[in-house]
């Protein structure tokens, strides 16, 4: 039997544990889709408890407590940290299987040297014990990063951000890590929401212009990438449940605007026709400008209206979707590839079922620009454990090229959560060396480390364009 | 080499075979769905052979055999008992891999204790020496529900039902095992079709009263439910190709409602809205009185037209359909949480691309009421096999909370169907017992054993409320 | 560690090793469904280089290329046979995982009898040493099949083809390969497509008839039928990204025809009608002939129309579709069944998440003609790989009889392909012997090697009745 979660975690080849060795373990992490906040970033403030670590913001693990019938006043109400603590450790022996199970282990090893499992017995002596650690210090943001190996990291902004804290952090010289913006205009694209008029005039303000037509949403926004350009942006970043295409005559486009702009209800028809031509218009921009465009296919978003009300968007109420996605995403690819304007492109899906559609979709528009153009995301959120990500890289290889992968991203909004490139560079060791142990791939130690370590850091690199030191 | 179904069977791991006797051996059955027939429970007749238990009314089987090519005079024809078991004999060698050679040989070695591999050569054999076992007794319904160890069964009870024979079971003070009615109002939503108004009609006897409105009918099916509920009733069933979500006005269903009862056809739309507004009313009356809803999403019924007009529906020609199922889903639970009216709720699906979508769906809707109050539905019908229970186990802990599953049902019409607990329990137990053995969890025997047992019993019975001494 | 790729490749147990040897390994091939040309197999050419046979026409390595970032002038351009190969050769070492990866050495193992890993490094080496290999003879078409034990050949041929090759092929006497056409009339369905008109221009002329009416169409078609059917053809083969049911009248038919043969635009509605029609028609000659009818379901093609402007179709630029196809599906089958008329029928999808749609289908249709009427055709095109066919074997071994498929085919352009056969045949041995070890099902090694060989060959000859000496 092997130890819980030791130094072999998920390594049971001799050839796992060596590439993982010489491939990963100490290759830098470039993290190029997350959801930090850069004003934390920047302020750089130590957490007050362990609780306020990893319940202040995790949606992830507010799911597990309501899944365990914990009461909604210890997940995002107003009892103290130990006693939120104590809660989330009750539920989590339960979770076995769950990657959250692995993750908060991960996390007490890596950060506070803390090797017993959690449960509802030991959680409040290790609660009062992370926080002991946590005031000796090693714990505010740049530390935690610093302490993570992470050598850059893309956030996720909104065109309208006044990208400020992307400004101080550059002037930041004893901070290592680059922290570069995401472009991500998903508020242009939901004009059907209440937000958008709203949205609009925080665009006007940030692009320092004038929004009445179409043609000037599409010059503030051009305004705001080269702003963004300006901070070292290489990724834009999308949500869709499905990528619509469904070209539409400048005309109509134009009155879905003003009807978007009225706040009249649109249909779902011209709902469809509004986001083609304002993707056909981004994705010709990123082409030009050199950027990757990353699109998130799959979630269903708000299911509970009723804790929508309560807590709002992003607070564990988000399902996966099963819209067809085949026929919208090949057309849609296909129009800017006529144009000689496909961007580099990153396909990641919520719904499993679509892995081989992605899988295969990549192969009709890659390139000479650069090796596999279009990449296939990594597993994503709800698809983020071992099973997935198993599968995730099982596909990709059945039918692309995996050692042109561009690895994986924490999608996290917590500074603790960079042991899940560990996570994955363990399974994708463990699955090399499977492949190599069944006689299936060549023994040839030497590159198959630099395989590993190209999937974990230097293909992305190279990928996105990063200027970094050791990304050759 | 393992022997073939031995006392191991499906158990490779220390781990996996300590909490299988530790934890699952011995637990009780609580099964809480499936077909059996509470007339037959009751009259408790011996069989007449293994043919008539095997092959009376499985269609599990007769399925098989017509896949083998066999003459449907050996499947539901005049052939006698022995010529139908040779017929099946032969065709089971092949089924190599297939959940049947494993149910029927648990069948053979747990009731009859035959551990031979039945072949077409032994058939005759085999069916003369379980002939007299059956003579020698314990063949019963009763029996074979006793020596099951099975503490309570909930069957499947149409509202219009008298509940005649559940009565009659509640005074057999000699007979341990409690037989509940499950309500099960398929025929109210099935407005479509021939059978709607004479089972209207049925409804209004058995509840006494007109049924000329829809507050009627839902006068009428209120009425019924409080009867189940003095049966002991503790939950609902009902089956969807989809959950429809298409909300109407109370006058849109009248109209709709005074179409069905006319016999005049109905749109698509139409049937989508009627069921809407039932289910509504339905779901918030089941969380009235505390019951669960069973949700059995994805069949595709009777595609055989030819041996649906010879047979009659299920027979064996039903199969898996792959409607968009997450939308409408859900709309329909969102819109009873948004009245505080969600019940407990088991959400089952036969096609597995739905796997993920109900393994995220569950989290949307979870409460402190009880611990996941929306469970994900064992692998059902189809899926009932090793790879299918294993992937909804797996799917269920990589997104929920397995240790709060409520666990398998056999979903049977036959006596003989309680070993496929066993042979769930043990794909659980081998399951966590990798991933212990892998060092993915802690070896806490204790615990782990009664995670097991909860999961085979404890989890349901405290889920569904049945008064059992040892439910604690 | 196993050794790369050796006797024993993909077989890990004792059992698998040796059905295997008895079952598999000297077991004839029936291609069932390939695309050679039965052209060059009568002027039987020796190839120019190992470039010619590799990359002359294969559009999965060219996919390969693309996705490595080679550009066009190394793939389908005017570069040297050399400089292809070396192209290719660099971007294979990082298709780990991927099933061309053993294809190509499977391909340099049986027929060049190289066993080194190629490389960038080592490509020139092995080009060169295979030239010299095809130099010394046995690379001819006739020399590829017999070295690979072919018993039986079915091409893909239009209605309209005038089987002249094959009329020259069945007076070769010392070709012991029957080479057999398949009737493939996709294009009388695509009445959309620019082809159709000069499409039925050719076939009245092949049919020697005028083509005016609908019935015309049918009319020819038969005629066409005929002649394949004197020339041994026992199969059909339809391409569908889902296969429609929209019945229409003779009259509603017939205009939709008029307005196809006029070339006006037909809604997708209009489209299904038509081709509902005709594959009833078309289904039930096919029962009349006693001939199978292949249905491949699921492919999205050309994608990039860039590139299809510039290299036509299947170059590389397909992909998977993700329509609903069960409903469709299951009203044809029923329709044809209704009228006493559905032939054997072999099922494929190109989408893995219909698996178990498939799966269940065929048992609504099956039948005492033949064990296992309705298959379920092998993993096919994207998913023709170690999952993808292990995945097709366990849905079908779970849902059907695993015992009566018909087993593998190569869908291929490439006289290199069979090694495919033997990949196939290693993974149902292993995926059997792991069952067999396991306990899952007894140890009968001579009962296995027998089901091995029908699963190989014996199944296929009978199920399509060729008339070959050692199909009992």
């Amino acid at each position: 039997m092997k130890q819980f979660m030791d130094a072999d975690f998920l390594l049971t080849t001799d050839t796992a544990k060596e590439i993982f060795e010489k491939g990963a373990k100490n290759t830098p992490i470039f993290d190029w889709h997350c959801h930090l906040s850069p004003k934390e970033i920047y302020e750089n403030q130590s957490p007050a408890d362990i609780a306020e670590l990893w319940l202040g913001g995790d949606h992830y693990k507010w799911r597990v407590m309501r899944s365990f019938g914990v009461k909604e006043e210890y997940i995002t109400g107003d009892q103290s940290g130990l006693e939120k603590f104590k809660a989330f450790a009750s539920a989590l022996p339960y979770c076995i299987g769950n990657p959250m199970y692995h993750w908060a282990h991960l996390e007490l090893q890596r950060y506070f040297g803390i090797y017993a499992p959690l449960t509802a017995e030991n959680a409040e002596n290790i609660y009062h014990e992370c926080g002991e650690r946590i005031k000796a210090g090693g714990f505010t943001p740049r530390e935690l990063i610093a302490r993570s190996n992470v050598a850059c990291v893309c956030t996720t902004d909104d065109p309208a951000d006044s990208l400020e804290y992307h400004d101080l952090l550059q002037n930041e010289a004893d901070f290592a890590c680059r922290v570069l913006p995401a472009f991500r205009p998903d508020k242009a694209l939901q004009i059907e929401q209440a937000g958008f008029i709203p949205w609009v005039k925080a665009l006007e303000q940030a692009a320092n212009r004038e929004i009445g037509r179409f043609a000037d949403l599409k010059d503030a926004l051009l305004a705001r990438m080269e702003v963004f350009k300006t901070h070292g942006c290489c990724a834009s970043d999308h949500a869709f449940a499905y990528v619509p295409y469904s070209p539409a005559s400048d005309e109509e486009v134009e009155r879905i605007f003003q009807k978007g702009l009225a706040g009249d209800t649109l249909t779902g028809e011209e709902l469809d026709r509004y986001r083609t031509a304002l993707m056909l218009f981004l994705g010709a921009q990123y082409a030009r400008l050199g950027w990757a465009m990353e699109l998130h296919i799959g979630p269903m978003r708000n299911n509970n209206q009723k804790m929508f009300a309560r807590l709002g968007p992003d607070t564990g109420f988000d399902s996966i979707d099963d819209h067809q996605i085949a026929q919208g995403l090949s057309g849609f690819l296909n129009a800017l590839e006529m144009q000689d304007a496909l961007p580099k492109t990153v396909l990641f899906t919520l719904n499993p079922k679509d892995n081989a559609v992605l899988g295969t979709m990549l192969g009709n528009f890659q390139s000479d620009e650069i090796p596999s153009k279009i990449q296939f995301g990594s597993a994503w959120w709800f698809n983020d454990h071992y099973d997935g990500m198993r599968e995730q890289m099982r596909t990709l290889a059945n039918l692309g090229i995996l050692g042109k992968f561009v690895g994986m991203v924490t999608d996290s909004r917590s500074f603790l959560s960079y042991p899940r490139h560990e996570y994955f560079r363990r399974i994708l060791c463990e699955l090399i060396g499977d492949w190599v142990e069944e006689g299936k791939y060549p023994c040839d130690l030497e590159f198959l480390s630099s395989l590993v370590a190209d999937i974990s850091y230097y293909n992305a690199a190279r990928y996105f364009g990063i200027d970094t030191a050791d990304a050759q």
